[in-house]
């Protein structure tokens, strides 16, 4: 996962994505990076890093970032496996002046790799599937100037095409060509979100995209419209706006966007995040009933594992006529990143993770709402620990299905047994953690909540809006893991 | 605001006490310490630094605090003024061999430093009040030792007694006195939390003292009890217990613990924070209903500014039978320390702090509830901001009264004009934040919600349980904002 | 100034070219890189950065440079224009691959870039003269693959033939070509050093080049010969080495290679510094004889100014038969970044960078011999240093002669006024510098001296043998100072 | 070795040590600090740090150090035994107000130790033999205070005496007592040097006391005279001048501070460096001559190993009529701490420490003077150096005798088997070292040489001035490694 912004119209563009990247910071927190281009000096300035977007910018580094159109991206990746050359945003200056970011995965990333080495020779590559999005989109580009056309929006959505009938995987990308302007598409079928912003001043739109809405507020905008599926946008140096049909498929929004990691403050396909989660408690609330027959009525307090699972265990509660509590406090200084020898230091750094409110647990049969339930190793933990701190009886309820399949659209979900879901019927599951009852959200349902039927589930019933070779899925883990090629350069 | 925290018993105490800092860091993230100390070496090591817990503590680091005796610190302070001599824990060497940490404030700074001066003709002072106890501490000690007396328990109490009756204020104080053992006391109306922890082991208990409850929690200890306003508790190598009066006050613990200060999974006095909260909303609720008159029933969503009043929130909510809604999103990334040069970034940063949820907001009448409200300014622009998002009416519920008066025990509280509700009714508090309706939970009522009729609410009503000169209280003003003689060496 | 090295034929060719840049240090201290090559796996490793070798390569950075070819850099600039983009050395991956470092400064830069632009459109630069050349060579090189042409040496020696007719100024290149070998050319003249160096094992040789001859030592290989002005040198894969001629004119190296920049242990034209500073010295004994007359017999003592007129002293006293000996140390813990606010401090840290020795100045008439006179600053602290420790007379002679004109083939020199010989007669010199005798080796002894009669010192008599208009002139100027397009990206 | 510096009278005499250190910065590169004593406000500011004088000052490090008395030090130890702990300078604030900084080395420390940790009861202790002088020191005024005495010179001189009577080994000292003034004093044989310069301003002196004489000079100071043996110096307050005496024992300089330590600028005992350098190769000459007998008239060439023996063997060549030459040249970039883990490239860093002049070389009959030989690896190294760059013999002349025991007075020799003239004739020595003659100066002709009678010869001879038990030699060498008890705390 990874949060992608742009932003054309303002002056010193580069510099105002500072704070929207911080609206973006829990969409990826690894790396940061904004490129900016300037049509007065013809010129790109990049600057990222690895780091906090606190850390990856000081004030004379944003001081840099001149003209009035630029990119921002914060990367979510895997410990151990970040290569500085695989941050974003990448630009190419030979043969197109061109520069993207994107948040998503490519499946087909070594069959479009080969086709970018035979056409381009190059030498060097990232292992970051963005490059060879740009450079499929280069190629596209420079094809075309070669048979004598003029580089304009209709050459660049051309361009688009090609990518989007070639590459495929999940990717919402938003680039900027050299003296021309900013442009943004993403997979046909839309997988991962991108929204439009824009704000009127002097008698035009200025605008903005982002992967969620919140920064439009930051930043003064107002929130437009969604990028559709198969659209291709472009917005010229005068900020005029031209949008292009590149695809028609159905669009397959990912579910978990709402399920979690989304901000509650956000939108997407007219579904207000904190609503749907609102509604995900409610519809829970009826499987809880019927899952729990009347044992239902016996449930002293509703809680939330905080934090995102907060509006649906409120509303669950509403419509149970249960109080809803807060029995775990989150501390936030406990972070993933800790590393500790003794096993007592690790159960107690583990211990204060996630710190049990004893006057609201002790004695009291709590049904526990978590957003989704993966591994299984925290929920089991949890569980263990509201009962060691007195609870009478820990019901689980998740928002989320069954996570029985690999995601290969860009979320880090394992697979095979280290789901705890995998090849498990729901009793298993809830034998296994330990947990008086569990309920979890039907499919069928999920999508009411959402009030989508059309969306990205397949790691909880395998429905692949885009098919994954078995050779491309071994290929997608080795780029993940971190395989031989990760050095190299990229010039 | 500090956390303190002590461990005697356990094989490497010190190493132990690094977890125990992480549920301590929310009562101060500018510095952290650790001083072990070696009863077969004979030996302190001491380890502080600036900056959170997680950076201050890497693996070698913890690796040096050797023995089973243990001190450990968390700082808050003021941006600029923090100096690496001030860091807690100090230790001395020379008399005695005493280390101590402490949370609170001195309010006789001057006049006990230069009683201390004389007594110990030293040339360099750190600004930290603690030096000053220490020395305090060792002076009662030397005196005794000089005249005959053999080093036990009942020495250091007598010391601490000695301190107690000179020294003004509030502390509360965990020591340690070489190859003797650990002690506790505090000022003796107990201003500031100090609670008693054990777990028995091969048929003798080990000790831990905390500011707060959850570590013992995360170490595996029960928490047995608090620490008695007037009380001297020592330890010694054996993990022997004695306990010893040292005065004979009534206790004011400081109200805004349970308001503000203390992590809801901790509870002082018997009154677990959580459900003092909880009570705080209750009590909130009916005089919401008595001042907002029929314009209660109209409320459409009751809503908290997280994170501290989330706990009020929901029960005023549930008292009043309104629908409780997050309509504010915190971004935990944007923090106080930015620096950005623009107006507009600044703007914009501001902005990102607090995230509205439109969808929850736009058209609704929204009973906010705040824990407490200093200067009013953050108040003001969360009201504006609710507003521009379509709030079509924002009522303001603080459950703490209104704060007229200056801190001298250790909150930073500024004083005068600066403070919101200084020298103005509540009316003018209510227009001067732009709020439909204010209501604050009268000082009778906040005695009933946390169940206690002694108190500390001198930033209420200016009743100080220490009197403090107008000479003290420059000279503490001073101290705080960084004066002439900060930059001296500690030795 | 700048160190250039590359070396064919080894294991891990980049991880031994690190020793190899300490013996090229002292040409350059601000930043330092390594590209190597793999024809394994078809790729290149870049790794540079800011600082000094020792400091930009820890050991787990050389472990990435795999691969039997590689190149190295050592960069010398005037603070506050070094740029991260700008370091040494660049990398081409499209479409060829391929990378290179110089030594030298290309004087029709804005010429040369506008054509570069046309060809390559490209939209970032930095402002290296590295990159052009990098463009230039890469041009020649796809236009003939575009004809249809073979890579091969040829091709590159003709693309190389190119980039001479357009490129004008200094330049000594090693380049590297992905899958395909090294090679090596200069401007037509040779103004700058480049050596060859080789090892045979196995029946075959392996092949370094480097800008001095101590690099062969510390690796292990012998010094073969120098490149040739006018030739191109290339070594394949299987180490076969081809040579091919480029340019007809006749070498003009530079003099100040031999007066001050190499060290003294290298060579080249087949004339070794370190004999031609003894020589240098030797004929400055006539000069000084001639020009002192009478005054000759009475010096006390000869003297060096360290590090590098060591050896010219030592044969100007044998010659005049006169003890040698040092009476100034140099503090090498002085350098040129200290900011000191105070002008008493400045003053101590400048009396601390040369210090006296005094027992051997007392009541002496001394004769001193420098290697160059350039601002005269440091040389008239000097003589008021040696006045003031008592030096009765203070001769000062130079082994070069008056410099009088900018340099713009890659020396940092001032013009106009700031150099001290501009529009001044001797004699003026010696009054401004306060010395009682001042000795220059006229231009006809300093090719006498190091036995060429073809030189580049275009510095001391406005001879330029590549010729420069005003207008690059100017434009050589702004790019050094550091103008408007500083800090574009190179991508 | 340290280096050691103290000034008094002066505006912000810290800030002015900030240059004199850089004259120190060769008696030690690991760590520098500086400590300044303020009498308006009666404080000290201490600032230290592992690094070059370069690194660690800051210059808002710098301007802390107000007042107008101060101390500085330059720290050499082994790698990997610096604590930052163990730096000076150090400062008791309790019971008296003294700072202090030392050079040398105490022999019985742990008896020493023991005194003070009954006197003293403290708990935590450096490693530093620094800080039990500086409780002697204390312990001795104390004493006196208390019996009545008002603190003034005659007391601190009786307390130095106490210090002089029990602390065995070679120790040279300058301290601050609060509010009093400076002092400065060393064992009574006066191993370890101690400089006095003065300056006259407004009719009174200002006094700075060096390890060394550059340090007057870059302050604008002169050079008066050497601190005696057994002589206290102090200097009050209104700069007033007090001399007293400590103990009546004839002066044993340590001969290898002319041999090797000492910058040629300085000069001790009335004997400049520089002149006793030439002398040793004066005398070198004739026992070259003697040894070599006619094979003395074949040598082509006399040449230094740089740096410390160019005087030497400058007036060596003179006096044999035969050329001087550099034909090493010394890298100055290669140092003691890279580490390289293959075994070529750890022979390439070696080969490059010292690069050979070719050309003075191939044919030449070479006679090589050096300072001395410790291991004899690295003169071993260079002969082989210098047979394979062509030297057709090579002798080895060194000004030092053989060194056979070790130093227990601060230089870091070794002991045993690991000196090369170890319980070795000279001509096992010879043989070893692989060189056609090998002359070393004898004690005898060392000291005519020094034009000293009285000098600390002990790891020539074994004569040690200071007695040194068994016990106390193993505990020396124990602390020097890095014992167990290194990581206390100093309070």
């Amino acid at each position: 996962m990874c949060g992608v912004v742009g932003l054309i119209g303002e002056n010193k563009a580069g510099e105002k994505l500072f704070p929207a990247l911080f609206a973006l910071q829990h969409r990826g927190q690894d790396a940061a990076g904004i490129l900016s281009f300037d049509f007065q000096r013809g010129h790109f300035q990049l600057e990222k890093d690895l780091g906090l977007v606190s850390q990856v910018f000081p004030l004379e580094r944003l001081a840099r970032l001149q003209g009035s159109m630029a990119l921002g991206h914060t990367r979510y990746s895997t410990i151990g496996t970040v290569e500085k050359e695989d941050l974003q945003p990448l630009v190419l200056s030979y043969p197109n002046g061109l520069g993207m970011v994107h948040n998503g995965n490519v499946t087909n990333y070594s069959e479009i790799l080969d086709y970018v080495r035979k056409r381009r020779s190059r030498w060097t590559f990232t292992r970051n599937d963005l490059e060879i999005l740009l450079h499929m989109m280069s190629i596209g580009v420079s094809d075309q100037l070669e048979e004598g056309a003029n580089l304009n929006a209709e050459v660049l959505a051309k361009a688009a095409r090609l990518v989007v009938e070639q590459v495929k995987g999940a990717y919402s990308i938003v680039g900027m060509m050299a003296n021309l302007g900013m442009f943004a598409f993403c997979d046909p079928q839309g997988i991962r979100p991108l929204l439009i912003g824009r704000k009127l001043e002097e008698g035009r739109y200025k605008y903005c995209f982002s992967s969620e809405k919140q920064v439009f507020f930051g930043l003064g905008y107002e929130y437009w419209r969604d990028l559709r599926a198969g659209e291709f946008v472009f917005i010229d140096q005068e900020q005029n706006f031209f949008s292009f049909p590149l695809a028609e498929k159905i669009a397959r929004p990912c579910m978990f966007e709402w399920i979690y990691f989304a901000g509650a403050e956000t939108e997407w396909h007219h579904r207000p995040v904190y609503e749907v989660r609102l509604r995900l408690g409610e519809i829970l609330a009826a499987e809880a009933a019927r899952k729990m027959k009347l044992e239902v009525f016996d449930v002293d307090v509703v809680a939330p594992v905080p934090d995102t699972s907060r509006a649906a265990a409120l509303r669950l509660a509403e419509v149970l006529e249960k109080p809803y509590r807060e029995v775990l406090i989150k501390n936030r200084y406990v972070q993933r990143s800790f590393i500790v020898n003794e096993p007592e230091m690790r159960k107690a750094m583990v211990n204060l993770k996630l710190l049990p409110v004893e006057s609201e647990i002790r004695g009291k049969k709590i049904l526990l709402v978590d957003d989704s339930i993966v591994r299984g190793t925290t929920s089991a933990r949890i569980i263990q620990l509201l009962r060691e701190a007195g609870a009478e009886k820990v019901y689980l309820a998740s928002t989320c299905p069954p996570i029985r399949y690999p995601c290969f659209y860009g979320i880090d979900f394992p697979e095979g047994e280290s789901l705890v879901a995998f090849e498990k019927t729901e009793d298993q599951v809830a034998r296994f953690l330990g947990v008086d009852a569990l309920i979890y959200l039907p499919l069928s349902r999920l999508k009411e909540a959402i009030g989508l039927d059309s969306l990205c589930s397949a790691c909880l019933d395998g429905d692949y809006p885009v098919k994954v070779s078995k050779n491309e899925f071994l290929d997608t883990r080795n780029r993940n893991i971190g395989g031989g090629g990760k050095n190299e350069v990229n010039v």
